[in-house]
């Protein structure tokens, strides 16, 4: 953990989801000093493909990744998987397990390590509640994935 | 997410894990006007089973669960292993597929409902770094499980 | 196994859905002397959130959870998840993998422990059939959860 | 569920290691008429691979699986991780993250299908108790596996 | 590995699905030389309950299984979530996750050992592309999966 | 599967590990006219840290993989874990469940994709037998896992 004192993609990212929950310009506005590109949004579902779809589309539409790039879509989609590993514990499912997530996600990119030529990294956060689909029947969960792209 | 504004008990001990690196008696100074009960600590191995020991070492020895209840261990013991997957993201396994954690831990206990009847609830959070057993070759990683006590 | 002389929960569940086939009021009689609170429910689905929202739904309507309460649905809803994964052996899924089940279901609440201290716990017990959306096709199954609650 | 008035092989198996918890011979005896072959064990581990090889060694001394035959060995291998699943309900691992397992094994050969051209089958039933490796600081557990041989 | 020098029924079904790509009726003549018995086809869908579905009614009309024994059935089935397993790499899952396959499949059955009492097996290779609903935006996969019948 | 004419990355590395049996020498020279970059070998054991290892070690050695960038490491990292998942089939062990994998191994490395900026991606096959520690009683797998890098 020797990167502790600076902040790493994954930290920055979670940052992003936990700190501003109804101000999202203030997030674009405070955070836009760092050298990462970010994108943040928000996504609620008994549908994990509505998840991810919602996450690759605005990660597309905020030129986080280039659309038309199989590589970068396939960096993107697994550390979408791996954050959502993190939500659901165990079972990548939702609505088929009677649960829905109400999520807030940011997608970061940029180069977190010191030695340049590891170059650009992606970190998918997510942060929300999950449980049943009844208002307030549900506890929070969260999710980070990352990859190199 | 109506509890966004509020400071729920994973975000708290999101919070805890993401915060002072370097710095743990702050972080105990700092958070300890909230209702929470917590304790934090760092755990490094290639072996999951010393994650979990370490964990619930020290929520004995800060008497965040009473010992001699199964029940109290067994809500600290699933949130735990919530907390794993996350940061494991598929197999909750270290040194059998040859990688190694670095982990900051928060364990906190509190009444995170409006609704008093909710009781008590346990939050795990684990944040640091996954990877090669090399210093360096590894990323971030996070999780977070949380349970009814 | 301390507790083979006595009867525990989770074998008091088993026996509930092992032991009556077509006679479920016996059942209700029969076994109505314990100290532990019980329904039993029979369902059949190629889709899993059916068997969770079955089980569920007779927990509530026989006050064996308290509705409003999202500690007792969060502490059924895991238990209802772990009888499930000895049901499926592996993949939390039944149409999606072209299978289905016929199930008997019971869910126990009581204080299983000598210790009173260590208060209520849930067992769910499944036993039943799996197999393809064909007649005959099938074998049988089981599984159990227990949970703290 | 049609086989509800029969016993099916999966329910037998369930009984024997339901119903007698100290009398290992009795249950030899009373369960001796069936057309059913089986045998019955103990076995408590930190370790899987001391559940597996146990049940695997108590089958062959039996002679419930031909010990040179792979394919018999294989139906019961298969058979044996289905029950673990049951057991270990997400994760097939015990020691590894810190539980142990206190367990009563059956495996049951016949065939339990009316049309005979349905062959043998096997199933193996696992009930005791999962939990810290400390006593008293347990659950029930059970598992149930089926497959043709 | 022993095996090597001989063609094993899993290396067999392997060069089924990867050598022929357009030249299915090839495929048949070259092949049908061999002892085992078998057939190809093609499935495409974001359904994993389609491509179970595509193997089990190709087996059956080619007669590599007896369709009224359900021995027969729930070895293949078994068999085909193995070889998913490998296409699907953690999640059995497709459009759940939003992810899509074109799959070439062969099922094959003889007798793969040299002793003859180890009866006949069936092998289930799966070989073609997984990724986006996107075309293009894929990459190769494979799975195999092998049982006794 | 557009690219069903020409040779894919996982193909080719499909066939390194069946095609060439005893004969590592001439499968270096036949395929040595590709753009492909390769490697291949053998490891068995019970232990899956040791296959992890045997392929990074010849990875390396070989110069598929630069050994000082994490990012390369981290492509190939998890290409090879997706490769296990095929060779394992839920569950990411050997010994831990009492079994053994011989297997051959390949490493390639190249530009699949037409459109060049796709850049590079690294396929890892696996090929051999898995069951249980005693020679004969084991049948074949296979496993393959694709990343960017
Ligand atoms: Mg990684
Ligand atoms: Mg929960
Ligand atoms: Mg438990
Ligand atoms: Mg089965
Ligand atoms: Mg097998
Ligand atoms: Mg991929």
């Amino acid at each position: 953990m020797e990167r502790d004192n600076q902040v790493g993609i994954g930290k920055f990212a979670l940052r992003l989801v936990l700190d501003f929950s109804d101000e999202t310009d203030a997030a674009k506005t405070k955070h836009s000093t760092t050298d990462y590109h970010f994108c943040i949004g928000k996504t609620g579902a008994m549908d994990l493909k509505k998840v991810v779809s919602a996450i690759e589309t605005a990660s597309k539409r905020n030129q986080l990744i280039e659309e038309d790039l199989y590589r970068e879509t396939h960096a993107l989609y697994h550390a979408i998987l791996e954050a959502i590993q993190g939500v659901t514990r165990g079972q990548s499912q939702l609505g088929e397990i009677m649960r829905t997530v109400g999520l807030r996600f940011a997608v970061v990119r940029g180069k977190p390590y010191k030695n340049k030529a590891e170059g650009e990294w992606l970190a998918v956060a997510l942060y929300g509640t999950i449980g049943a689909p009844i208002k307030g029947l549900e506890h929070e969960t969260v999710g980070l994935g990352i990859n190199h792209i």
